[in-house]
C-alpha cells in the first residue's frame, strides 16, 4: 500500500519539505496549499522536484467553504475553483480536497450541496481533476461522514468521491463501520491522524493535537479495517496539525511519521496492506531489563552508592574498560569508554527479550537505527538499537542468566541479594522527542502506553507516561519537564523485599539519602491512618510511602549524582504506581 | 481593601514565595498544601516568616474530598480534617478551603452534605478554625455555588461558610448575580481568577490556562460587584494556576499579579474597596504614536531606507546624539547613545497623551518601571515608563506638533510627505512575558484587546493579539513566535493614502522589498475577483492585497535590518485588520 504525507505535517517550507519526505520512504505528498503559496519556486519546478525524487502528488488541500451556498457566491465558487484547476494542471495533479462549508454556508440542503458538486465535478473533469469532498468536524452543515457520502451519492458523477480523515470522524465520536458502507472507488482519499484523548473544541483539537498513529488514543487499526474493508485502494496519507512537529527538524519528524505508517499498515495486516507493504518481524514483548549502564565524568561516586547500597562488584571485563554491579538480576555496567567528558548519565539499558535478532530485525524495519558495539573473540554479541532521545537498548535472548556475565573476571563473591531487579528506568525527554519516543517503544519494543498524568513541580508541570509490559516487568517512565531544554534527569528503580532494612543498612554505610521535608510525614498521618511507629520509621529514615485499594509501596531516592539517582522500591501486594501523586512532588521539590 | 494570592500562582518554594508576596505589596498569603509539604520550614518558622514578613496566613487550601459520603469514610475524613486543624494551630492560621468532593462522594443530598459539614465546623470550632466551603466546577455532585450555598445555608454553623471563587463560576456560564442573595459575612473568602475563551474541559482549563484579572475575557469587574454588594469585606485574593506564572521568575510574577489586583480593584471603584486602597489617576486612551526610537549598531542602514521610502531628515538633536526622519506626523528617532553593541532594535514609542503627567502617575501606581532619560535646560521632558519586554514609552501632551521637535536643527527641508502616522507597532514578545504585556498594556495604557489569533509561520503558529485604542488610532499588535526565545523581530507600519505610488518611487531609488512569491498573486487573483492589471500592478512592485467587507488593504513590507523592518499600510474604506490571514503568514515565510 502507497504512504503519503500532507505537508503541512512537517516544519520549514515546501522545497526542504518535499526532500524530507522522499528520503523518509514516502511514496507521495499532499500539497498543503499555503506551502505552495509561499514557496518561491513556480508549480512546474515543483511538479518536476517531485518527479525526480519519486515522490507523487496526491492530493492538492484545501479548497475551502463551497456547497450549501446561494447563486452569487456559487458562481464566484466556481470561479475560484477553476483558478485552483489550472493551478493543478500546472502542478500535474487530479484531485483536490474539498472541506465541507464552515464560514459561508446558508443552505442547509443535501440536494443543493450536491448539485453544487456535481457541477464542481463536471468543471473539474475538464481539467482531469476529481473531487474529494470531507465533511469537516466543525462543518457548519456537514460534519459527518455518513451525511458527506450521502451527498456525494446524490451528486452521482464519476469526478465527486469522499475523502475520510480519521480525525474528523473519532473526534467526534462517529461510529466508523459505516464506512464500509461506502464503494471503496467512492473513498477518493483516506488521512489518518490519531490524537490524545481530550475534552476540548474539536477545531483547538485538531490544529494543535493531532499525533501519528501509535501516539494518542483513537483506534486506528480498527478505522483502517473498515476503510479496507470498504475496498479502498489509494495511499494511507497522513494529515496531523500538531505544535511540536511543526517546529521540529524536518527530516527527522518525516521518518518519525513514516514510521507510524509502516507500525499501522502491520497492524491491520490485511490482504493488499501489509502484504504489499513489508510484514513486521513479530516479537512478544521484552521479559525483563538485562542490565543498565551508566557513563560519565565521575563514575567512582556510583561505585560508591552502590557498595553503600548493597550491590555486589563483579569485578571487570575480560577486554574493555568497563565494570559491573549486581544484585538479584538488578545490574549496573559502568563503562568508561565514552562519555567521559559529561556529568554522570544513563547511556543504554539491556533488555531480556525472546529472539534479539527478531527485535533487531524490527527495530531496523521500522527505520530505528541500528548501534553497533565492538565485541571480541568469544564475548556475547547483543544486537542493539537506539531510541529518539539516544539512549542505547540492548537486547538479550540468553535468558536471566545471560552469557556476557561471564566476561567480568570477578566472579561473584557471594553477597546476599538486596535487590531482586530492575523496576523501572525514568528517562526525562525533551518536550520535541515526546512523542516519537511513545511511537518508539510501542512499535519498536511492543509496550503498552499508561494513561498519561500530570506532576508537580516547583518549576511548573511535569507530564509523564509510562511504558510499559503487560505484566509490569518492564516499565519505563517518560517525563517532560518544564524548561529542561538540557538539563535531562533519570534514574533507575530498583525493586527489593524489604527497603526498610535495606534503608537502613545503607544508613549505617553512609549512603545519602534525598532528605525528606517533616512537613511530609505529618502530611501522611493525615492521607492515611497509619502506625505511628510505622510513619516514625518512615520520617527516621526518608522514606516515602504510599498505598492504594491494592496494597503500599515503600521507597527511597539517592541524592543525585550527575543526570543520575537511583530509587529503590517495595511493592506490597499488587500495587502498581511509583508514587506519583504525593511522593513525585515532594523529590522534585527536594532535588531543586 | 486588602490583597492576597495563593502561594501555587507563583514559581519555587515556599519561603521564596513568601518573600516575593510581600516584596509586591500584598498583604497576605493563601497556604496551599502541597508548597507547605514540599518545604523544609517547620509550620511554626513558616508562621514566624510570615509575620517579620509583614503577611497575614489568610486561608490553609485545599482540603479535598470532605462531603457526601458514607458513614465510614466520614469517620475517617473527621480523622484527615482534624489533624489539618492541628497544623492550621501550629501555622496560626483560622481559615480553611474545603472544595466540593470530586472523588469519594456517593451520596448526592443537600441534607447528608449539610450534616456533615455542620459536624466539620463544630470541630473545627474547637481548634478555633472555619471552614469555606468551595463548589469545584467538576465537582461530582456540588459543582454550583448556588449548591454550595444552599448546603451551607442547612448546616448553619457559625463556622461554616463558602468560598467563592470566579472561576468555578464563570468558566460554567453560572450567573454571578445570586452571590448578592449570600449574606456578606457568610462569604468567608473570595478567589479571583481570569481566562481566555476557551471551549474545553474545565479542569484542563482551570489547571493551565487560568490568567490574572484583566489577561483574559471573564468580566471580573462585574463579578466583584456582586460580591462587593453582598457585603463581603475579607480580602481579595488570587488563585491562577497557570503554566506559564508557574515557571517565571517569582518576583516578576508576583508583581504582575499585585498589578492585575490593583488594576481590577480600581475597575470597580465601590465604597469599600478603591476607598481603602488607592484610586488610580484616570488617563483616557492615548490619541496617536508621537514617535518610534531605535538603537542598534547599524543605524546607517535605517537612514538609507527612511530616505529610500521618502521621509524627510530633520537634522541632529541640539545637544544629543540622536537624529530625527519624518514624514507627516510619522517620526524615526535614531538614537546612537545607548544599545551600539546590539542589532538595530526598537528601544521606544512615544505617545500622545491628553495629561502625560497623570499617564506616568497612574503608570507607577501600577508598579510600572519610571525610566529617567536626560533633558537639558529648554528642552522638552518626555515622562516615561517601561514594558515587561523591556520597551520604553514616553508620553508627550503637547499635541500633535510637540516642542520637542524644535530640538532638531535642520527644521523642516519641506519633502512631500509619503506617510501620514504611525498605524501600528508590532513587537514580538517572549513567551513568558505575553499575558503581563496584555495587563500591562491594558492598566496602564488603557488600551483595549482585539481577540487573540493565531498565524501560520513555517515554524508553527504564531500567536497574536492586538493592543489597541477604540479608535484604532494607537495599535499594538503583540505576537509570541515559537521558539523565539530570544530572536525578537519588531516592526513599525505607517500608514500612507498613496502606497502603490510611494511603492514605485523608493524602487527607484533602489528601496529593498522583501520579495513576494508569484504563487501569491495566482492565489490572490483566485481569492478575489480582482482586476488582472490591478494584481499585475501588486506583483511587480511586491505589493500584498487584502479585502473584506469593510474595504481593501494594500501594503509593504521592507527587508529586515537587524531586529527592525517596516511596513507601509493604506486602509481602503473602513478596512480594520492586519492581512493577518493570508500576507503574515507569506511575511514570515520570505522573513526566513
Amino acid at each position: 500500500m502507497r504512504t503519503s504525507i500532507a505537508t503541512v505535517c512537517i516544519s520549514g517550507s515546501l522545497v526542504p519539505k518535499l526532500h524530507a519526505c522522499a528520503e523518509a520512504g514516502f511514496d507521495g505528498v499532499e500539497i498543503f496549499e499555503p506551502d505552495l503559496v509561499t514557496a518561491y519556486e513556480s508549480p512546474e519546478e515543483i511538479r518536476t522536484l517531485a518527479a525526480r525524487l519519486g515522490l507523487t502528488l496526491d492530493l492538492y488541500q484545501p479548497f475551502r467553504d463551497f456547497e450549501g451556498v446561494d447563486d452569487d457566491l456559487f458562481a464566484d465558487n466556481m470561479r475560484r475553483a477553476e483558478t485552483k484547476f489550472q493551478l493543478m494542471q500546472r502542478l500535474g495533479m487530479d484531485l483536490v480536497l474539498v472541506c465541507s462549508n464552515v464560514a459561508t454556508a446558508t443552505i442547509d440542503s443535501d440536494d443543493v450541496s450536491a448539485r453544487q458538486l456535481r457541477a464542481l465535478g463536471e468543471l473539474a473533469s475538464s481539467y482531469g481533476v476529481r473531487i474529494a469532498f470531507e465533511a469537516l468536524a466543525w462543518g457548519k452543515y456537514v460534519d459527518d461522514y455518513r451525511r458527506a457520502w450521502r451527498i456525494v451519492e446524490r451528486a452521482d458523477h464519476p469526478n465527486v468521491g469522499v475523502c475520510l480523515d480519521s480525525f474528523h470522524i473519532l473526534s467526534r465520536g462517529h461510529d466508523p463501520s459505516d464506512i464500509e458502507k461506502i464503494p471503496g472507488d467512492k473513498i477518493f482519499f483516506l488521512q489518518l491522524a490519531d490524537a490524545p484523548a481530550l475534552t476540548m473544541d474539536v477545531l483547538s483539537w485538531s490544529r494543535h493535537h493531532r499525533l501519528f498513529p501509535g501516539e494518542g488514543s483513537f483506534d486506528l487499526t480498527a478505522f483502517l479495517g473498515h476503510v479496507l474493508a470498504a475496498g479502498y485502494t489509494g495511499p494511507l496519507s497522513l494529515e496531523v496539525f500538531n505544535d511540536v512537529f511543526r517546529q521540529t527538524d524536518v527530516r527527522r519528524t518525516a521518518a518519525h511519521a513514516h514510521r507510524s505508517l509502516v507500525w499501522l499498515a502491520d497492524q491491520v495486516r490485511r490482504p493488499g496492506v501489509s502484504d504489499a507493504t513489508h510484514h513486521l518481524t513479530e516479537i512478544t514483548p521484552p521479559q525483563a531489563f538485562d542490565f543498565v549502564e551508566l557513563r560519565g565524568s565521575a563514575l567512582d561516586e556510583i561505585d560508591l552508592v552502590l557498595e553503600q547500597l548493597g550491590f555486589t562488584f563483579r569485578g571487570r571485563h575480560r577486554t574493555k574498560p568497563v565494570r559491573l554491579w549486581s544484585s538479584g538480576r538488578a545490574r549496573v555496567i559502568l563503562n568508561e569508554q565514552r562519555g567521559n567528558d559529561r556529568p554522570t548519565h544513563l547511556a543504554a539499558f539491556g533488555l531480556e527479550v525472546a529472539d534479539a535478532d527478531a527485535a533487531l530485525a524490527r527495530a531496523r524495519e521500522l527505520a530505528a537505527p541500528p548501534v553497533f558495539r565492538q565485541t571480541h573473540a568469544g564475548e556475547q554479541d547483543l544486537p542493539a538499537t537506539a531510541a529518539p532521545d539516544g539512549m542505547q537498548i540492548l537486547f538479550n535472548d540468553n535468558g536471566p542468566d545471560p552469557r556476557w556475565l561471564d566476561e567480568f573476571t570477578y566472579g561473584d563473591p557471594g553477597r546476599a541479594d538486596v535487590a531482586r531487579s530492575i523496576d523501572h528506568v525514568n528517562i526525562t525527554q525533551r518536550w520535541q522527542d515526546f512523542d516519537e519516543a511513545v511511537l518508539f517503544y510501542q512499535s519498536v519494543l511492543g509496550l503498552e502506553s499508561e494513561p498519561p498524568r500530570e506532576v508537580a513541580s516547583p518549576r511548573g508541570l511535569v507530564r509523564s507516561q509510562v511504558m510499559r509490559t503487560p505484566d509490569g516487568c518492564v516499565r519505563l517512565p517518560l517525563n517532560v519537564e518544564p524548561q529542561a531544554e538540557e538539563g535531562r534527569t533519570q534514574h533507575v528503580a530498583f525493586t527489593s523485599d524489604d527497603v526498610v532494612g535495606l534503608a537502613r543498612t545503607a544508613r549505617e554505610r553512609g549512603l545519602s539519602f534525598l532528605p525528606v521535608p517533616d512537613n511530609y510525614y505529618d502530611d501522611l498521618r493525615a492521607r492515611f491512618a497509619l502506625d505511628e511507629a510505622f510513619v516514625a520509621e518512615l520520617r527516621s529514615l526518608d522514606l516515602l510511602y504510599d498505598q492504594d485499594a491494592d496494597g503500599g509501596f515503600v521507597h527511597f531516592y539517592t541524592r543525585t549524582l550527575g543526570d543520575v539517582f537511583f530509587e529503590f522500591v517495595e511493592r506490597r501486594e499488587a500495587y502498581d504506581g511509583y508514587g506519583a501523586a504525593a511522593d513525585a512532588p515532594v523529590r522534585l521539590a527536594a532535588q531543586r
